[in-house]
C-alpha cells in the first residue's frame, strides 16, 4: 500500500480544514456586503479556527470513516467532520466565557479579545459585559454552522448527532453544577468525564465516521475503544491542567485545582488517598503536592496505560483493516501520552 | 365552512404546544434517568415555554402553511412550528443575559432564578456567573433542541433553516454592537429590525409553512407582507418599551433607553425631530418626554397604520383562500395594535 493511513488522515484532515475556511470566509464576505461590521462575529469564529488545535473530532470522525473502509475520496464524510470541529469551537466560546477563561489556543479568548476591542474603542457601557455578549453569540454561530455542515451528511446520522449535542450540554451543565455545589463524590466527576471526553470526542465521532462509511455495525467496537481512550484522554487534559507548562499547553496552568473542580484526576485520586478530599476545597494548592507526594500521580499514569491497553483490546480482533487497527493503536498512545 | 380559519390556528397551535411539551417532558424523564440533577438545565427550557408568551413564530408558520392550503391534520408542518418556538426560547434566554434583564413572561428569567438558587444554596463560587453559566447552556440547548424538530420536517426547508438562524444572530449581534458603538444613525436601526422582527418572526415563520404546505411559489406574498408586518411589529414593541405598562408587558420598561440603544423607534423619531439624536445618550428619560411633545409619537403611530395597510394590500390579491386573507389581515392588527 503507497499511502499510509497517516498519510490519508492528514489529507482528508487537510480537506476538512480547508472546507471550513472556505465556508467561513464564503460567509465573511457575504455577510460584509449587507454590513460592514456584521462579519466581525464571524470572525470570532474563524480566528479560533485559524488558532489551531488538536482537531481530535475531526481526526477521529475520520479515522472512524477509513478504518471503516470508507472511500478515500471521503466525500460524504468531510461535512461531517467539519460539524464536529465547529460544534467543538461553540463549546470552546462558550466554556471560556464560564471559566472566565483568558487564553485559548495560545490566542487571548473571543470575549477577552472584544472586551479589549470595547476598551480600546472606549465604546458605551460595561466591555466584560460586551465581550461576553460576543462571545455568546459567537457560539450560537459556530453551533448553527456546525448544524448547517451535518445537514449535508447523507448518512442517517441526524438522530446520534441530536444526541451527541445534547449530552454535551448536560455534560457542561453537570460540570459547572459539580463546580458550585459541595462536592458530589468521584462518581459524577466519572460521568461527566464519560460524557465529555469519552462520548463527544472520539466515541460519537468514531461512530459517525463508521456510519457515514456505511458500517454501522462497527458502533460497538468503537464504543468500547473510545470509552478506554475518552477517560484516558480525560485524565490527561487533567494532569495537563495541574502539572503542564502554560507555555506549552496555550492555557493557563492550575485552573481546575483554583476553581476547586471535582475533576476526574481528583475523582481517581480521591479513591487513592483519602486526605485529598478534603482538601479540595480548602487547599488547592496543597493538592498538587499531595498528588505528587503520595504517589497518586504516578498511579494514575499506570491507570492511563491500563485503559490505552484496554482501546487497543478492544480494536485487536475486530473487522478493520490491518494497517488501520495499527493506526487506531498508534493514536491512543499519542492522544494519551500528549503534551499539550 | 364550519371551522374558521382561527378555530384550525388554534387547534394546531395546541397541538404544537403539545409537541413541545411532550418532547421536553421525555427528555426530562430520560435524563433525570442519567442524573437527578441533569434534568434542571431541561427544566430551565421547560420553564420559559411554560410561562406562556405570544407563540408568534408558531402561529405565523401554522398560518403560512393553512394559508397555503396545507391540510388540517398538519403533521409536517407541527414540527418545524415547535422548532421555531424553540430557536426563540434560545434567543430569549441569551438574550436576558445579554440585556441583563431580570424578568420575561411575568417570571425571573433563567439566569437570574439559577442565580437565587446558588445563593440559597449558599454554594461555591460567583452567583451571578452560575446563573449566567446555566443560561449559556440552557439556550444552547434550546437550540440544539430547535434543530432536532427541524430534522423532522420533511419539506426542503433545510437551507432556508440555516439562513434564519444566521440571521437572527448576526441581528442580535449588530444590537449588540449598536447599542455600545457611538450611534451609526438610523439605518442601522432600520435593518436590524428588518432582520430580527420582520425577517424572523414573521416573514421566514410564514415562509416556511407555505414551503411545508408545497407552495414555495408564495414566498414572495408573503415576504411583502411579513417586512412591513415586522416594521409594524417592532416599532410596536419599541413603543411598548418606551411606554407600555411593565405590570401588562411582563418586562421591565424604559430598559431600551435605559441602554442608549438606537431602536427603529428612535431611528423613525430622529429623522422627524432633529433633537432626539443628541438626547439619546445624554438623556434617555429626556427622550420619552420629546417624543411625546414633538408629536413624534403620535406620527410613529400613523406609520404603523401605513405599514399595516401596506401588508395588507400584497396579500389582497394572492392566490390565497378569501378566508384566510381576512384572517392574515386581521392577525397583522392584532400583531400591530397589541398591548403586550
Amino acid at each position: 500500500m503507497l499511502v499510509t493511513p497517516r498519510a490519508e488522515l492528514d489529507r482528508l484532515s487537510g480537506v476538512v480544514e480547508q472546507r471550513i475556511r472556505d465556508f467561513l470566509a464564503a460567509e465573511r464576505i457575504r455577510w460584509s456586503r449587507v454590513n460592514e461590521q456584521a462579519s466581525s462575529v464571524i470572525d470570532a469564529v474563524a480566528g479560533l479556527i485559524d488558532a489551531g488545535g488538536k482537531r481530535l473530532r475531526p481526526r477521529f470522525c475520520l479515522s472512524g470513516y477509513l478504518a471503516a473502509g470508507g472511500d478515500q475520496g471521503g466525500i460524504a464524510v468531510v461535512p461531517a467532520a467539519a460539524a464536529l470541529e465547529l460544534l467543538h469551537a461553540c463549546a470552546l466560546i462558550h466554556d471560556d466565557i464560564m471559566d472566565e477563561a483568558s487564553s485559548r489556543r495560545g490566542r487571548p479568548t473571543v470575549h477577552t479579545r472584544h472586551m479589549a476591542e470595547h476598551q480600546r474603542r472606549r465604546w458605551r457601557g460595561d466591555p466584560g459585559r460586551f465581550g461576553e455578549n460576543v462571545g455568546i453569540l459567537a457560539g450560537d454561530l459556530a453551533l448553527v454552522y456546525a448544524d448547517q455542515f451535518m445537514a449535508q451528511v447523507p448518512a442517517d446520522v441526524g438522530r446520534m448527532w441530536g444526541e451527541l449535542r445534547t449530552e454535551l450540554i448536560i455534560g457542561q451543565y453537570m460540570d459547572v453544577v459539580s463546580a458550585a455545589a459541595p462536592a458530589d463524590g468521584p462518581e459524577l466527576a466519572r460521568w461527566i468525564a464519560m460524557v465529555k471526553s469519552g462520548s463527544y470526542t472520539i466515541l460519537r465521532p468514531l461512530v459517525v465516521g463508521c456510519m457515514v462509511a456505511g458500517r454501522p455495525e462497527l458502533a460497538g467496537v468503537f464504543t468500547a475503544y473510545g470509552t478506554a481512550l475518552g477517560e484516558a484522554f480525560q485524565l490527561r487534559d487533567d494532569m495537563l491542567n495541574a502539572f503542564g507548562d502554560p507555555r506549552v499547553t496555550g492555557k493557563p496552568g492550575g485552573l481546575d485545582l483554583e476553581q476547586r473542580k471535582m475533576t476526574l484526576l481528583l475523582a481517581l485520586a480521591v479513591q487513592r488517598d483519602g486526605r485529598i478530599a478534603g482538601m479540595i476545597s480548602s487547599d488547592p494548592g496543597g493538592v498538587r503536592v499531595i498528588l505528587e507526594e503520595s504517589g497518586a500521580r504516578e498511579e494514575l499514569e499506570k491507570h492511563i496505560g491500563l485503559l490505552v491497553d484496554e482501546a487497543c483490546d478492544a480494536i485487536a480482533d475486530a473487522p478493520l483493516d490491518e494497517e488501520w487497527r495499527e493506526e487506531l493503536a498508534a493514536i491512543a498512545y499519542e492522544v494519551a501520552y500528549r503534551e499539550r
